[in-house]
């Protein structure tokens, strides 16, 4: 579809924009000023308004129903009329937006500055389910705790994942306040109270859930990626030292529950389907998946080829005018799992899903510390310092540091899109 | 204030009524028919339709408003309002519904049999979190895998807990359907996928949260009682072979998702009043609570003390006529925290607490076996199967079994209450 149709826009700053370009047409809530909340799509450095297009009369059929679903300000409605609605809305986006269109007059109203933009969590999250699918952290991470297997026995044939905390889900932006805490310093039997100490990022893939079952209604793995709506980047910070005294035996809770920041776009699957690739192939001596998710078209074109980096902005850098420096650049293969296999084993209990609904990938990091996902693996565990450019040192974030996510798809042939950022500053505890 | 009211009602059935004389009303989301979902409280055999009496013009000031924040069915807007507003609402309702009320005629045709009305989830729950607090439990599971030491280290200073899945929230009466799942039989290296053989049921009570708290703010101790709009009871149905080989190293997961059943009533705070006792004292060598979570109220009068019971109902025994059988007779006295201890814990790290959140208190067994509130501990991980009085065995549940908790407050010069049944019967997997 992305390649037999017009590429370029009226919008000029849209033609060869690193992000946002006429084929990523990214959906997301926004607002102005006191405004009420509303449903828009991300075009170059605009933010066109299409609650503002549906009132001009230039939405008919199932792409006036799926902006209709938004009245309400949130993408929940949208997400469950399914692919089609979605489908139906783009193309008539790429007509009106497109170099040939008939209604630049009328759209130019209806289009803002990003800038003066204040973008929104996209939909209301009934359930956030973080997911630990990066096989390369859980190897980095296991290999702290068991040098010898890293990697337990369930890992290869249970997509492992936890319930996280919808309710501090935040849009890019945000102030990420330094938890407090009980922690166990080393060498002692009993637990202190006070902030964290070793407060660090998760390079993550957010998952948005579209249509979804009904309780005790498994989702089919051949059906399961049309589930999925699109996807966005998820900064899942960890209080490392809160998190190593909480977590037996019931794994991470107020280590991750104080913030969890998402970038605001939802980049549809649609306009991630050039960028769709094979599964890696497990190494050998791996077990195959289980039949409940193994799909052949879904091992053929499943996975996800998304570039992810990580920058770090620190008050120092800040002061001296330096740009942010990169920590991480990764990829999104290295996923053991596709999406389509979250979905289908997450609901093979008869779990409910819903639309809005959200999932973490889990840390992506790749093979070489470059690609470390978190300051955890690159430090390893806080044993060795990261240098930094300018001669500062880490070994976990400072208050005033900000974490910067970044996603990009690039394919010879296709024009490339992007994520927009996915920021969050630190502030001291309270 | 209970006991220097009026206690009769004009209501003949709900005088000495089991679970719902005068002084309990608890608030509940009903529906008729097609009806809408709307709030009402239960009074003996009846529930009384509030909405109709706030049409009625019945109420006024804070009560009026308490009633207008439910008209989206559901009670999260009146939780919010908190305990202000719960204590007007229910100080009108002993009026109106006390013996001398002058409004008996007007409030007659609000009345309805509760078999003529469907109950539902009274909130949309925004995060369930399941905590594991029942001490003697976490030591008998603790057992089957720790003979020696069954608590882990940070037992007795961190409230355990853990996200749970909301969307599976169901009322009393739901079905539960046999979940499918991965699990690793013994003596094998591989799993096998199908439906789960060691199904359970959890003991629990459910905590109603009223006011929130802002992210970033967490919520003192000495408030935090101030922040539980009421409880219920709460059957965490599990399967014990998928959570075996699924839960390390992030907890349960499609484990428990597959449905968590609720009865329906939100026993308020203040019906809970009288029951209201001094925590449990520590055993001698248990570390104080942190300062955090410590607080001389809380610690004299914050607990509560409530009779709980588990009953079984096999098919064979539904068509012997049977009633029946109690496998478990235990006390919420067993939380090794308090509700407030709780709520402050969960918050600390800044945390946002939401109107309308669950908690679960995790299962509250108590000493002796007849006080043990699952059949894993009953059975020592279905090692000792159970003999029922009709000759049938258990070691898990079977299909067609119902399991029925119940609850009940006794304190002597003061009426008793319950909080009605939470019911489920597990059917066959899909």
């Amino acid at each position: 579809m992305i390649l037999t149709r017009q590429s370029r826009s009226w919008i000029d700053h849209a033609n060869g924009h690193a992000d946002f370009p006429l084929h990523n047409l990214p959906l997301g809530i926004f607002s102005r000023g006191d405004a009420a909340h509303r449903c828009g799509v991300a075009i170059g450095e605009a933010v066109l308004d299409l609650h503002g297009v549906l009132a001009a009369g230039l939405l008919d059929g199932l792409a006036r129903q799926a902006v209709e679903a938004t009245a309400d300000g949130a993408l929940n409605g949208l997400f469950g009329l399914g692919p089609a609605a979605r489908v139906a809305l783009r193309e008539r986006l790429l007509d009106l937006l497109g170099e040939h269109s008939e209604h630049q007059a009328a759209l130019e109203p209806l289009l803002y500055p990003s800038s003066e933009c204040q973008m929104h969590v996209p939909a209301r999250v009934g359930d956030y389910t973080d997911f630990y699918v990066g096989i390369q952290h859980a190897t980095n991470v296991g290999k702290l705790f068991r040098p010898d297997s890293p990697l337990l026995p369930n890992y290869k044939y249970v997509p492992i994942g936890y319930h996280g905390r919808a309710s501090t889900l935040r849009p890019s932006g945000a102030d990420v306040r330094r938890p407090k805490g009980q922690t166990l310093p080393a060498g002692h039997s009993e637990p202190r109270f006070g902030p964290c100490a070793r407060l660090d990022y998760e390079l993550e893939l957010g998952i948005w859930i579209g249509q979804g079952n009904a309780i005790g209604e498994p989702i089919d793995i051949a059906e399961a990626g049309q589930h999925v709506a699109g996807l966005c980047l998820l900064n899942d910070w960890s209080a490392r030292d809160i998190q190593a005294w909480e977590y037996q035996p019931l794994g991470p809770f107020l280590s991750k529950s104080f913030i969890t920041t998402l970038s605001p776009w939802v980049i549809t699957a649609e306009a991630l389907q050039p960028f769709r690739c094979a599964q890696p192939a497990r190494p050998a001596g791996d077990p195959q998946p289980l039949a409940y998710m193994l799909d052949a078209a879904d091992q053929a074109h499943g996975a996800f080829d998304i570039e992810l980096q990580v920058l770090l902005l620190t008050p120092t850098m800040r002061e001296q005018g330096l740009a942010p420096q990169r920590l991480t650049l990764s990829n999104s293969l290295s996923m053991y799992w596709t999406v389509a296999q979250l979905v289908a084993h997450h609901s093979v209990n008869g779990c409910q899903l819903q639309p809005g609904d959200l999932f973490g990938s889990g840390t992506l990091s790749g093979a070489d510390p470059q690609a470390y996902g978190s300051l955890l693996e690159i430090t390893e565990g806080g044993k060795r310092p990261l240098l930094l450019s300018n001669g500062e040192q880490r070994t976990f974030l400072e208050d005033g540091d900000e974490i910067i996510l970044r996603g990009r798809c690039v394919r010879e042939g296709v024009a490339s899109i992007g994520f927009g950022e996915c920021r969050g500053r630190v502030v001291a505890a309270p």
